[in-house]
C-alpha cells in the first residue's frame, strides 16, 4: 500500500485560491511562460504574505544581471545539494536543464559541489588559519 | 594581547617539507602560476597521502570543461557560504576575483545563495511533495 | 509496488519490550496524556540507555519554565526545518498544533526560519565582522 | 599583533553611501529607534538591490503578527545557533535581550536547541519512519 | 499507486556501460568481494571521470591504515547521520554491519552522534571562547 | 588592538559558583582526573540545569562500552568537523590526542570525514534511490 504524502499544510489549487494568491500564480505563470504552478508555491500559498514576498524576491534575484540565468540556476542546485533539500534539488535541476544544462555540465557541477564539501570540512577540521593575503577587502 | 592562532596541526613550510610534499607544492605553484602555497595545503601536508589525493582531485575538478573555471569558482563560493566555512569563503572568493568576478557578480551570487537557503528551508519545513513532473530522469 | 520502509533497526513494540523499556513508554504516555508511543521512541528502544536518557532530557527540557511549552515546540520546529529532518518536522509540527499553533503562526514561523537561513548565509558569505557593541556579555 | 579583520567586501558608511543606500539606512534607524546601523547592513550595501530587498523582507517578517517580536527573535537565535553563524548569533541574541529575553529564557532556548539538534540526528540516523498519524495535513 | 523514484540522472547498468565504466565496476566488485554494484556508483557513472576519481579516493581512504576499516565505517555513518543523507546512512550502516558493527555498537555510535550535535550547538550558541590550552598545535 | 572575546554569557568560575554548579565541576574534574574545567562547562553554568543534565549525558555516553573511549572521541571530532564547530573541534581533538590519537590517525580521520562529506552531497545531489538490499532492518 502506497503511503499518503506527508504534508504540513494543504496545497492551494488555483480554483480555490483567493484573488491575492491568484495574482501571484498568474505572475509566476506569465514570467515562466508555463501553464502550471509548482507545489512549492501552492504550499507557500497557505500564508499569502510569504507567497508574495518570496516570489517577488526569487523573481528579482533570478533575473538576468551580471550573472546569466543558467549560472544562477547552477548556483541554486549547488546550494540545494549541499543542504540536502530533495524538493529543491529536483525542481532546480529541472529548471537548469530547461535553461541549457547538459549532463556533462551537471556532472561537473556535482564534482565541484562534492569537492567543495570535502575541502570545507578539511579546512574546518584542521582549523586552518586564514592567509594574510585573503584578509584584504576589495578596494 | 593578540591570541595565538588555533591550529590542530603544524603547517609544513616548503623548506622543511619531504620530497613527496615538495612535489605537490611544486605542482600547485606551477599549475596556479604563483610562488606561494596557501595554508590549506600546508595543513594537509601533515598527512601527505591526503595532500596528494586532494590536490589531484581539486586540480582535475577545477580544470576547464563543460563549465568554465570562473563558474566553478562561483559554485565553490556558494557551497562554502552555505557551509559557513570561513577559510573556504576567504580563499575561494579571492580565487574568483582573480578569475574575473566583479563586485556586482559577487552581489548577485550572494543574493542567489541567500534565496536558495531560504527556499530550501521553506520546502523542507512545509514538507512539499515533489511534483510528478520532476520525477523523470533525463533520457 | 510500494517499497518497504527503510529502517536501520527494528521498532520495539510495547508487547515485546523489556520492563526497562516499558517503564519509559509508560512515562511517555502518562506525561503526554496519550495511549500511543511514537516511532521515534520505538526506534531508540533498540538501545535502552539512549531511550531512557533521551526521554528524561526531552521531558525536562520541554517542561514549562521561563518559556512556555508552545514557544519551545516552535523552536523545535525551527531547528528541525533548518536541519531538514523530515521526521522531526512532522512530529513537532503536530505537537505544536496540539499546543495551539495556528496556520497563521506556522506561516510566520516558517517566514522567520527562511529569513534567518538567508541572512545567516549572507553574514557568513560576506564574512561580516561582529560589531563591537555585540561583544559584551551580559552582566 | 592583532590581525586585520577578514572581509569579503568594504563596509559602506553613511557618509559615503549613495542616496539609495542612505534611504534604507534611514528606514532601519527609524524602524529600530536607534542611531546606528549594524555592520551586516553596511556589508549588504555593497549590492544595493540586496540591501533594499533584504531589509524590506526582514522588516516585514519580524513585525508583530500572530507571533510576537520576542518569539520571532528567539526563533532567529535558534536557527543561527543551529547554523553556527557567529555574526547572527551575536546580533540576534543582542536583539532578543533588548526585547526582553532574560538569562533564564536564553538558558531554556539553548537547551531546546541542543536537544532538537540531538534528536534530529537520532531520527535521521535511525531513519525512523514517519508515523501515519503525522501524515495528515491540516484541514 | 506507488510513485516512480525521483532521479536526477539515469542509473548505468553493467550491460550498457562503456569499457571505462565497466573497469571501475569490476574493480569495485573485486575489491569488495561482491557481485553487485550499488546504485550510488551507477549514478556517478553518468559522469565517468567522477566515477573513477571518487572510487579511487574512497578505495584509498577506506583501506586499513592507522585506523581499522570498521572504525572508518563508523566515522562514515556519523558524518552521514549528521548531514541527514538517507542514502549514505543506509549504505554505510549496512557496510558497518558487514564489518562487525553490532546493535550495541550502533546504539553507542548514535548516542555519541546525538550528544556531539547537541554540544556543538551549545558551544556555538553561547559563542564559547576556546581555552588557551587548546590553541597549541602538536609538535 | 586585540578584540575582546565575543560571549553571549559570562563564564562562571569555581570561586563564584553556587554549590549546585560546584558539585558538577567537582565531578567533571574527578572523572577526568584534572584540576581544571573547560570554558564550555563554565558557559553552561549560566543555566545550572543544562550544566547538570549535559554533563550527566556526556559522562554516560562517553564512558567505555561496546565502543572504546578513543573511538568515541574520534566520532565526536568527525561530527564537530562536519558541523564546523570551532570550539568542539579544538576541545575534542585535544581529548582524542590525550586518549592516544596520533597524527597519522588524525590524518586518516580527516580523510574519511572529507570523503563522507563529498559522497553525501553526491548521493543527495543525484537523488540516488536506496538499493533494496539496504532496506531490511536487522533481525
Amino acid at each position: 500500500m502506497a503511503r499518503p504524502p506527508i504534508a504540513m499544510i494543504k496545497l492551494i489549487e488555483y480554483a480555490e485560491a483567493s484573488a491575492e494568491v491568484r495574482a501571484v500564480y498568474d505572475d509566476i505563470m506569465a514570467t515562466r511562460k508555463t501553464d502550471r504552478v509548482n507545489n512549492f508555491w501552492k504550499a507557500l500559498a497557505s500564508h499569502p504574505a510569504t507567497l508574495r514576498r518570496t516570489w517577488q524576491s526569487v523573481k528579482e534575484v533570478m533575473a538576468p544581471g551580471a550573472l546569466d540565468p543558467l549560472t544562477k540556476e547552477l548556483l541554486y542546485v549547488a546550494v540545494s545539494a549541499t543542504n540536502g533539500c530533495d524538493y529543491c534539488i529536483a525542481s532546480h535541476t529541472a529548471s537548469a536543464r530547461q535553461k541549457g544544462m547538459t549532463d556533462e555540465m551537471l556532472g561537473e557541477l556535482m564534482a565541484v559541489v562534492g569537492m567543495a564539501n570535502e575541502t570545507n570540512r578539511l579546512a574546518d577540521g584542521y582549523q586552518v588559519e586564514i592567509d594574510e593575503t585573503f584578509r584584504t577587502p576589495s578596494a
